[in-house]
């Protein structure tokens, strides 16, 4: 009996030291942007914390990441920050908080992280991409939203920077550009061909324009639905790193989900990536193993019509980072290498259990 | 800083403009038919009502759309409408119905609108059929729906006569057609290749008999989930306009999506088409540019359990509907042929902002 | 009048006779298994109650089949149960329930019916695969579940045995098992190619380990994502039926339908099969004419936030079921070969209706 004890202890190291063997494949650095003055709706400020509550860190840990927190960046409300041409809403509190993280971002890169910027508002996007564009000068980006975020301060109606960003970015665009206050700083460093669109369903009239004139490249929810997420997966890695591998930096637009599953965000549209689309497409990421940067935006913890659909959208969230981290359905996570194998002394010392 | 002011609104009324030119791509008349005859469930006559509230006019006029709004029909209640052959119900007021709104179909057809009619319930469509194949004899049909509704007056077991309007406009079917009280005028106008079915998940024994025997193409849900919608709508199109371009009716009952999706209506079915497809199925019928007339039937707003669950139904009416007449997930409703371009000028002028 | 009267008797009956004109395609027996004990959660014991009455016996008479109930097993408590190797929990009880419940399977399925077995937890598949085999030891396994249940009880973290009923079933795996009191009696009956998972997305370190070095094939919802169920089916019966006809045991865990369908069971993940996607995997193993016993397992009726989600989960394994034995979506559970057809007598006997 004393032997088959034994053995049973050591079965239980056995699969404990199984259990404990990761796969460190990624040194992520987490960067809170608590920011909102790219749009007008209250509480996407605190998406930074919804996400931690729903335990980001510890789930990236469990998949294997080796996490760096960098916290929670501060941003600086600019005085006197008046409407640009009459339209464009605190132009320079939103310059400003672009470059704050651009720095970060830049940072973080440059140590070797990958890094995750949590939002705040998808105006954010423009300085996390410079920042990362400042080590990756070849990166290119995955921009999954309902929206294209590519309106020119001169097209927008709403004014709102957070449907704007990507303006800034493309070299393309620059002629259409104007100068506005607290964006000096930034420099495009993208071209049409290194972004690619996926889950648009509303677009402006001028973006819709933008996109066609110069070809930009966009899968809305209609070739999702035409295509399958398969193949439209297949051909976004076939123009992003068909001709050579390079960094990817994932924009992640919360409000590419369908409202159902992310009802806590500022612009919901219906229509949206089914869980299965969102999680397939940050897994593809993971598997070219070039994502390098990403952002996960527009989380507003003050919206949804209960906490559950608060909670939903957090860990909705997360999942997405996951995911996007080597978190897969199909469990490779860990590594095993060999099964615990029963010993022959220990069956034959377990008289009592060959009665039954 | 005068000289950038005038920039400004000079910008500002370029956008504008911008976005005032539309494209009148339909005229559209909009026929209410607050009907409920045609089945047991009170309610399905607020259809109409309830559609115009949850703002059809205003969203059809956004896209670009001429409306002519023909107001909502009256039916009368034909005295001692006695059950024919123990089992149909209300045969003459039915009849009746689906006779007045032939004559206001056809009036709208003939003066060149595209005719949109609201049910109400299905008994209708063997009126606006009728009433748009007076102008188009050469029509064919897209039935989006649950249910087949081809039952014969002989081989209906409930006697609703919305389970019943196919049969009375098949030519192939007429000599297994009683001549029931109330339909008289009515001339079957389709031949067995006119019409495809989509959505299908509800047959009785009778009307499976009837697709097969005669067969009537149709693409149930196992074929939506067999082949995907894109190829279904593929060969919805290469059956139907495959030879010579006409005109299409599409007669969309809202219980074709999900009951999830679309829970206020009478008969609804697990398992039905999700918003994405939908939309798809409207989005092509809508590229065709043969949409001619189209009935959205079926909306009851005294059912669904919240007044939520009623919104959601009338609200995916209006969606579907303007969808068919030019709404797209890819923005294309405006026409805009060049961007604002900031003026040398004018950028020179703000000193200020390149300081930031 | 009267003769008119005659002919609508006649034909009323004729439609009757059509209705009543049944294809007894399957002898089904219905056993109930209310155990529990292969895992923590109180209530799946309710699960066969729950089923039954969502209706399970009248719909499977409704479509055909003839039902035989054998009503609900017992099950003993082992008496000084404990865990075997400080893990497994409830080893001499599940081992006996298992044991029952493939005693029960084998009389079913030597007396020649379709046996369905109603969960119940999902160990007991052990129990109604092995019963199963005993008449049919050329069958093939299809498991749908989120779960693979392929942990050995040396690799198990939870000890819960409904992780771990494929284990014992197959050979290539006898190695790697321990001889545990209450299962001396199960003797493995699969080889690795006889089995096909279908829907995992929630794999344990081990359970994917031994997947991969067995070479046991699966579909998991990111499979699933990527080829579309279609596929996914073609494949499944082209492994398992490509080179000889032979009985299909389906084991269908309510877990694998995504949590907003089955939330009444005790563990749920995210991104599961669509209704339709369930449907269509029950159809085509009807299809196959193969089916010749199945499971539907883990419908607990104490979990779900209200008594909607339980109703919903209960009438989806009502679904399930009976997609397996031949009700469709294209309605074809009856057979009618003629339809009725009005006499010419009769219409000219009704001369009040031409004059409408």
């Amino acid at each position: 009996m004393s032997i088959g004890s034994n053995f049973a202890r050591l079965l239980k190291k056995q699969v404990s030291n199984i259990n404990s063997q990761k796969k460190w494949t990624h040194s992520v650095a987490v960067i809170g942007a608590p920011f909102s003055k790219g749009q007008k709706k209250r509480g996407v400020e605190h998406g930074p914390t919804a996400i931690r509550n729903a335990g980001l860190l510890e789930r990236l840990s469990k998949i294997g990441c080796s996490v760096y927190d960098v916290g929670d960046l501060k941003f600086a409300h600019v005085p006197n920050d008046a409407l640009y041409n009459n339209v464009v809403k605190h132009p320079r509190t939103v310059g400003l908080a672009c470059q704050v993280l651009a720095d970060a971002v830049s940072r973080a890169i440059g140590a070797g992280h990958t890094c995750i910027t949590l939002g705040g508002d998808h105006s954010l996007a423009l300085g996390s991409i410079t920042g990362h564009a400042q080590h990756c000068p070849d990166l290119c980006v995955i921009w999954v939203d309902a929206h294209a975020d590519i309106n020119t301060p001169l097209t927008s109606k709403s004014g709102s920077l957070h449907g704007q960003p990507v303006s800034f970015l493309l070299r393309e665009l620059q002629d259409k550009m104007p100068i506005i206050p607290g964006f000096a700083w930034a420099k495009p460093c993208l071209s049409r061909s290194d972004i690619i669109y996926i889950g648009l369903r509303d677009l402006d009239p001028a973006e819709q324009f933008i996109l066609k004139k110069y070809n930009i490249s966009y899968y809305s929810m209609r070739h999702i639905d035409c295509m399958g997420i398969h193949k439209v997966m297949e051909r976004t890695f076939d123009q992003l790193l068909g001709r050579r591998q390079r960094p990817i930096h994932l924009s992640f637009d919360i409000d590419a989900f369908d409202p159902t599953l992310a009802p806590s965000t500022g612009t919901p549209v219906l229509g949206g990536l089914t869980y299965r689309e969102g999680v397939y497409i940050t897994e593809e990421i993971h598997n070219t193993g070039m994502l390098s940067g990403m952002d996960l935006v527009e989380v507003n913890p003050l919206l949804g019509a209960t906490s559950d659909e608060v909670k939903a959208t957090a860990n909705l969230a997360v999942d997405v980072i996951a995911s996007c981290l080597g978190d897969t359905r199909d469990g490779a996570h860990m590594i095993i290498d060999d099964l615990p194998t029963p010993s022959t002394t220990y069956e034959s010392d377990n008289e009592e259990q060959v009665r039954i």
